[in-house]
């Protein structure tokens, strides 16, 4: 056991992250805190809009405050169809954001929550083109099996709608894909609290996404460390094995009889 | 608020604990694994049942397995009136366990529930002999507010019935005693797994105490690590300030409109 | 089983309840709709403050507005210790309200929660002088055992907050009453939806008030009628034993195999 | 309001069902006991597995036992793919079952989760020939909304895997069903108990289907029986209008002030 726990490791494509945090950056109100918010959580991989991204600005771009020591996972955000998804995938590999690529394609301004079946077209197409893909989805199985079948590097399943910080409302099914889906799975969107994403990870998925719920917090720096420390905690416990649960009943630590009644008598 | 985060510690009596986390020790299926256990999790306090204590055996003393480094906290378990709890509490002062003293004091042997009514007495006594009394209750504000005004040093309701790794089962009525109760509040007894001591921690309870889902993991050590993390990244969380959840739809990250639709044009 | 079914009927103190609907009259806003809700409802038990019924007026007496095939229930809403309970039950009694009494004791004045220890005190007076006595209690086990013991007719955790419609928050406590107490247990305050007075049902309990539910509905005699209806569906299915559930994986309504598959061989 | 209620009737396709629960075949150990148990639930809609149907058996056909006053719904329960259901439902209308088709298609061996993307395949080319389709999916909002784009009669999400009994797992994803489609929401597979329907319906579902509840209930009679109260009272419950839950906090039904206190003085 401690051997597993000391070789534990998430490997994505051809990386090995160094932990099993992602930060989103999209609701950062001061792009310039980003580097310290990254640090203080620990993130391993960071993902960036690209139409955020302004390559012809000489005042700012948005990639410079992305520390050289994280992953850099553009994303298809803006996307409504997998036609527009891959044509930003190809903007992103032009301009030097590596191979990585987040897929989101949502055409629904309501709950803004993805299209699965445009996303598979676009993971089936990028994955060929050499691609390491993360799609974005809404949980469901039979697409999951798709995307691993299509060669995603990651299934990314949301747990709320985005930006609601409304917690894992999806449990039932992010833990079958969990189960049943050999490629991580990694929980992306509503997370509002470090407690959720431990129980994410006890549960047994790969990493968690977050970005709102560090963005609104009263202290941005001090919730992603909150955040880095919650998703090692949540994944040493399913290392671990959580114990059994009763489902009615106590459980005494220790027997309760005799102890004050023997000293009486 | 850096320096709040910075100056953040729990003081309890006259004691000021070096971290969130209370260790109960009547699970453990080997005494000689505790202080092992104890380190891995970073415990200030733990929690010996007198009546386990056998001061006459000269093979073992379960309180040489707790670490110099770590307030002993005797607990009255077996008492089933106020009576009884004093006595032990007294007993337990002879052996020289200190003046920490965690009241439970049950009649119910199915649930393992604590009596307020008792346990309220058992305080009160306790108190004005110069005890540092811990009592552990059923989670309801009026008893708790009497042992505030009864000098009680934190009050401790339970998540759960003791054992059962149900987790966090009363969240309305320990909310409630964090909101109303000016003493540390420690949630005692049913929690399960790491995301649900970051829960509690998140809500503004001051400590948790864990034994069972230690206990009965696969990996003890590991186990109490995880929850060694996980009450610190409830309580960075509490600290940093949860952000706004919404009731209901979704708020992007970023402005969806324009960018592909503008470059099409 | 069926007979067992027919047969079923609420006994409290001398009475034989007509159905397991009690409605409280705090909250309405006219009270000359009452007789029409309370008969939508098929309530058995009206609940109303005693400190609402002037004697003296000779205009309006809210009691004209109870009808006359409902049980009458005093409760000593106001009373803030036992001593001012037992006074306004004597009142009750002197102004012929008959001998059914609710109390209520609330000291705290921001969540309205009752005070067990004086409840239980009011309780083994008013028992004791003969009334009927309905103790409205912070769902705690040992305090609804000595209620019991006291000659309570029944016992009234609540759900959560008065007034709160915030459901039944209370499940875990209140499932360990119903399954350890032998009253009725009567499961009031907190209730929002019909749905949720289902679920007290179908755990156990005898019987479920309200009252802030319907008030606030946006038309409460249609509500009163949900609940009639929600209140009599979940005591059909205690009656009629919920299923199994299962802790994962699914169950075919049919075998699976062969069906098309045969065909096309 | 008043009027709105009385005249609350669901239509699909072109029949107004007479009630709003739906009842499955699959589970029923006995299909003697059918026409009793579809009367005890007032269902307005039974379904079939079409492949339970044998129309050369001289002994026994299941549709003898579907009531001649309700809807059949023969279903396509045991295709694996868009082809092959639609296959069944051919098959289904040249024995006479009418042009109600409920789409099941499933290759999920394990926890039997539809195939979102093969059952739109279906319900395209099934509602292009005049059927009248009811199609079981996975709750995306996107399928749903091309499923209704393709003139699906109604949606039919899963609260829980089919037969679990696991009651409204995904009620998040439901909800958004309701409020952004505008064909019926009919809640299929997971139901366990009467609250959770009634839950469903005051979300505003329009109707409910289950199976596995009733046949494995101890008395399945009266659990049909309280499956319709259930129903009926969610129903009317969502026409009424639910009250505000308060987020913390109470609501006293009455002024706390005065009373007593006057009177003392």
């Amino acid at each position: 056991m401690i051997n597993k726990l000391e070789a534990d490791s998430l490997k994505i494509g051809k990386e090995t992250l160094k932990s099993r945090l992602f930060i989103g950056t999209g609701k950062f109100s001061n792009n310039k805190k980003m580097p310290e918010i990254i640090h203080a959580g620990n993130a391993s991989v960071v993902t960036v809009a690209l139409r955020r991204v302004d390559q012809k600005s000489t005042e700012e771009n948005i990639l410079d405050n992305i520390p050289k020591d994280v992953i850099l996972m553009p994303n298809t955000s803006g996307a409504r169809t997998a036609k527009e998804a891959i044509r930003i995938a190809h903007l992103a590999k032009a301009m030097g954001c590596g191979d990585w690529i987040k897929i989101e394609v949502i055409s629904d301004n309501r709950y803004l929550l993805p299209d699965n079946q445009e996303t598979l077209l676009a993971t089936e197409a990028l994955v060929k083109e050499g691609f390491t893909v993360l799609p974005y989805i809404s949980p469901e199985l039979m697409t999951a099996k798709r995307l691993e079948d299509a060669g995603a590097a990651a299934v990314m399943p949301f747990a709320a709608p985005i930006g609601s910080n409304r917690g894992l409302r999806t449990k039932e099914l992010v833990q079958i894909l969990i189960d049943e889906i050999d490629v991580p799975i990694i929980v992306d969107a509503g997370i509002g609290r470090p407690s959720e994403a431990a129980e994410c990870m006890e549960m047994g998925a790969a990493a968690v996404l977050v970005n709102t719920a560090v963005a609104t917090a009263g202290n941005p720096l001090k919730m992603a460390e909150a955040f880095s420390l919650a998703v090692a905690a949540g994944r040493t416990a399913f290392l671990a094995g959580t114990g059994r649960v009763l489902s009615a009943g106590a459980s005494a630590s220790s027997p309760l009889t005799g102890f004050l009644r023997k000293e009486e008598a």
